[in-house]
């Protein structure tokens, strides 16, 4: 009978990239929903760059996972067992379900997805957590205007490809940067963005510039550090920078540095604001709505880089994410 | 016969403190007001931290001062020859008239005061530039709540002590930092703020966290550097942070460093926003309505250090603002 393969995070990390040390499976009886609870056979963990936040005890918006406990992750799955009235054995659901082979859940903040509408590892993707992001972060945050230059951090990444889709649906120029040729020509070519920055080539900065003759009036930002001082200098006057992420400093040992160029914030008049998906938690449905419709239209392109690596390869797997080894949002297969 | 006595930039300031040789000081025959015209004999000019940036060739909202022009500077003065059909001789005036003795104008921006509502300094002072800065910066963009806590730095300075008095009048808490006891006593005792912090004092840092206990919504950023890094970890979630100044780098030699802290921009979901009182010129007669009121009714105290060197001393006053060694808004008279 099989059991219950669970990744426990077995030590509070150190500051530093997270090592195969920090977390230990373990395998335990399938658990049994019950009253009021139903049971998910997980298919597809997210792995997502927040991740590396929820296992340190810095301050932050949650409480870090516990010692001892599964590791917290967005999980998509099957319904295989229920003691639920409003899921039935077969539901496709989304929810923090952790990183493990089954879940028990009472339904709340789990979303049912239709897995006929699009493939079930889009669910915690573009069409998931990562694009409602991006549409509250540039629309309700960003505030492009049409004919505005909306520049993007981490641009191939989950919640980035879809910032710039945004954009160009309302009317913005879409200007993504992200690291190597491949991702850049991925940008341009599948995600329809008006130009990507390669900032791993020498020069980037100046090839920025070239890339946004009019300046820049929003700055989507998912990494921070170097990245937010090379675009300071280029924002326009009452130009706005959504911070959805900072992972230049994820896995730091040290505080990175705020930005040397923090006197551009007053000088341009900019607004600087931070943002977590979870504070538009009731409006989820209009993202959801959106981000299908386009999707639908075709005018929204998403793709997931999965990983087939299984639950005992998930620190390794997540690390990707803060060397940029992963390709469009990174998925671990359960 | 009298002449018009004039301090120019003599050459474009190299990083740090300025220097007398920054300017020279030269006569000039007193100027004649043409048609459409009027002259104004300078009282008082007013000393501002914006002042480093005017003589810098760094990006900036206004283009620098050209070396060999008279030092730009708000004043307020009395017309004594007019050539303009709204402004006549005897009238109390303030503008951007420059550090010199006398000033011709064809009214652009130039406001009528009056001198018999407050002492004619006054008018460049909690009643004018600084006035106006604090009303539409702590407003409209610090938006404080009644009950919230207000926290302002360079509190005894001309815009933070209208600030943290403004916080008051909407039912906020006022908390202070200023450097030294007697600023902090003032700031209690004069101005009516809840608290003050002496940052000069070992362990601010923690007198201001028991300050706020309820932690800090609204902090009004005059200084940036070290003291934004303190504040920061102490934002509560939705927290906003108008950037009014950032006067701990204006006489850096080396860019000022930004807030170490900065990723509590994200986790706290803080509005971090620059300012700039020109952009509200079509509301100046608002705020200066709104705080002459208050003034009238002893609402709002406002305090000037008149210095009386004369225009030749204007260099080594100005430094006073960067030193901390002025209390009250700077002026000079003439």
């Amino acid at each position: 009978m099989p059991a219950n393969l669970q990744i426990i995070l077995a030590q509070r990390p150190t500051p530093g990239p997270l090592t195969p040390q920090d977390f230990r499976s373990q395998e335990t009886p399938i658990p049994v929903p019950g009253p009021g609870e139903f049971r998910v056979k997980v298919a597809y963990v997210s792995l997502d760059p927040a991740m590396r936040g929820w296992v340190s005890d810095a301050k932050s918006y949650v409480p870090p996972v516990p010692v001892g406990d599964v590791m917290r992750a967005y999980a998509v799955g099957i319904v295989d067992a229920s003691e639920h009235v409003g899921f039935k054995v077969g539901d496709a659901v989304q929810g923090l379900f952790g990183v493990q082979s089954y879940a028990i859940s009472n339904g709340r903040r789990v979303v049912k997805v239709d897995a006929t509408a699009a493939p079930l590892e889009r669910w915690v993707g573009g069409l998931g957590m990562p694009g409602w992001t991006a549409y509250f972060g540039l629309l309700d945050v960003g505030k492009p205007k049409a004919g505005e230059t909306v520049v993007v951090s981490a641009a191939s990444g989950a919640v980035g490809s879809v910032v710039g889709q945004i954009a160009k649906i309302r009317g913005a120029r879409a200007v993504g940067i992200a690291g190597g040729p491949q991702k850049c020509r991925d940008l341009v070519q599948l995600f329809g963005f008006d130009s990507a920055i390669d900032y791993k080539k020498a020069g980037w900065v100046d090839d920025l510039k070239a890339a946004c003759p009019q300046g820049i009036d929003v700055y989507f930002e998912n990494v921070g550090g170097e990245m937010l001082d090379a675009v300071l200098p280029l924002m326009n006057i009452f130009g706005r920078i959504p911070v959805c992420g900072l992972i230049a400093g994820y896995n730091a040992r040290e505080a990175m540095l705020g930005p040397k160029n923090f006197r551009a914030i007053l000088t341009q008049r900019l607004r600087v604001q931070g943002l977590i998906v979870f504070d538009w938690n009731d409006r989820i449905p209009e993202a959801s709505a959106a981000l299908g419709a386009w999707h639908k239209e075709g005018r929204l392109k998403i793709r997931e880089d999965v990983r087939t690596g299984g639950l005992p390869a998930f620190a390794e797997t997540l690390n990707l994410l803060y060397s940029g080894g992963n390709n469009g949002k990174l998925v671990l297969k359960v």
